[in-house]
C-alpha cells in the first residue's frame, strides 16, 4: 500500500461523518484519488436512488483528497456539482484528480459513478477549489 | 401548520437519508423554506466543525424544497456551494428561497447558518437549478 | 464623488476591454458597486438579446470591483452564472456586493438587470470568489 | 469542411458580438468543438493579460456550440468558470465537449488555452448546462 493511500485511509478514519458513511479510500497517487461507498438503504431518496446529498458528500471528499494528495493540509473553498442521472446501484465510486496546483489553491475535478451489476454509470461531475492551509489562514 | 409545511414534513419523512440525518422541516411558504439539523458528533470533520458533506446535503435539500414549494415534483439539476467559515455549533439551519421560476426550471439560493449559543453565523451559500419533472423527463 | 467611485472609474479606464465595451462605473461604497453598459447592436446574440458573453463579462467586473472595494488588489478565482431570462433592453446594470471577506479571499454576488423603457428585469445572477493579491501570489 | 463546421461558422457569423470579437470556428464534430480568438490589445486587462470577461465569453460560446453540435437549438442555462492562470499570449483557444446529453439539457465542459510562441497553456475551465429549446420553452 502506498504511503499516500495509507495516509488517506488514516485521515478518512479521523472524520466522524465519513465513519458514519463507511466511506472507503480505494486508491491514491499524487493528484488522483478514488473513494467508494457501499449503498445502504438509508442513503436513498424517496424514489430509490441515492440521495443527492450523499453524492455531494462524495464530491466534497473526492475534491478534498485529490488536493490533499498534492498539498496535504487544505480546506475546500467552493465546489459545483452537475447531477447527470439518478444514482442507482449498490456502490458509489468517486474518482477525483487535480487540474491545477497553484501556490495557494488547487482546482480539482471529481466524477461520481454508480455501480450496478458490475457496470458503472457516470451520475454526477463536480469541480472545486481547495485552499492550502497555512499560518492559520484558510480563506 | 400550513399545508405546504405539512407536505414538506411528509415528503422529508419519505427520504431515508433525511431520516438518518434527522433533518427537520421548520418553515415553508411559497418560494421560501427553512430546514434544520441538530448537530451530532458523527456529522463532524476531523477538526470538530460540521463536515462539508453535511453542509452540501443541507444545501441540496434547501434548494430542492424551495423549488418544490413553487412547482411540486422536481429534481435538482446542478448546484454550487461557497464555504465561508467552519460550521461550529449545535445546530445547522438552511434558509432557501426561489429566485426565478421558469416554465421548466426554478433557480433557488440557500444560505446555511450554524447556531452556537443562540447566535447564528453564515457558513455557506449555495445556488442551484431544480428541474420540473414532467412526462418522465427530468433533465 | 466618493474616493472609492473615483478609484473605480480610474481602474476601469485602465482596462482596455472595459474601454472597448464602454462600461460605466455608477456607484461604489465599501462592499457594494454598480456598473452599467449601454447596449450596442454589436453586443447582441443572433436573436436580438444581449450575448451571454457580455452578461458574463458584466458579472466578472461586478464581482471583482465589489471585492476590490473591500481589499483593493485582487484577482477573480472562480465564478458561477445562472442565466434567468433573455437580456432585452437598452441598458445592462450589474449590482454586486461582498458576502464574506476572508483573510485571503472575498466571496461576492452580482445581479444583472436589463433595463427597457425604464423598467429593470433580473436577467442573471452570479457568485464568485476573488483572491487577495499579496506577495505575487494570486491563486 | 464538415456540415457541422459549416453550420457552426454560419451560426457564429449571425452573432453580432462574436463578429465584434472576430471569433473563429475551428473544428466541429458531434459533441466536440474548437473555437479561437486572435488576441487584440483591446481584449486585455490593465496588467496585460486577456480580460476575464473575454475568457468567460469564450467559455459561453464553447459550451453552447458543444451542445448545439448535439441538439441544435439551445440556450445556456448556467455555467461555472475556474480561472487557473493569467491568459497571456497571441491567441485564445476554447476546446469544448459534451459530457451528458439528456432529453431536455446537455452538460458540457470547456477548456480554455492561451497560445504563446506556439505553446498552449490551460488558463481556465468551465462547465455548464445548455437547455434544448422546444415549444418556445427555454428554461
Amino acid at each position: 500500500m502506498s504511503d499516500l493511500l495509507a495516509l488517506g485511509k488514516w485521515s478518512l478514519s479521523q472524520q466522524p461523518f465519513s465513519c458514519l458513511m463507511e466511506t472507503k479510500f480505494e486508491k491514491a497517487e499524487k493528484g488522483k484519488v478514488v473513494l467508494s461507498l457501499d449503498v445502504r438503504d438509508e442513503f436513498k431518496q424517496n424514489y430509490g436512488a441515492v440521495h443527492g446529498g450523499v453524492i455531494s458528500y462524495m464530491i466534497d471528499v473526492g475534491l478534498a483528497y485529490a488536493a490533499a494528495s498534492e498539498i496535504r493540509d487544505c480546506v475546500t473553498s467552493e465546489l459545483k456539482i452537475n447531477y447527470l442521472r439518478p444514482a442507482v446501484g449498490e456502490k458509489i465510486v468517486a474518482r477525483a484528480k487535480s487540474i491545477h496546483v497553484g501556490s495557494r489553491q488547487v482546482v480539482c475535478e471529481c466524477q461520481v459513478f454508480s455501480r450496478q451489476a458490475g457496470e458503472e454509470m457516470l451520475v454526477a461531475i463536480g469541480i472545486g477549489t481547495v485552499n492550502r492551509v497555512t499560518d492559520n489562514k484558510q480563506n
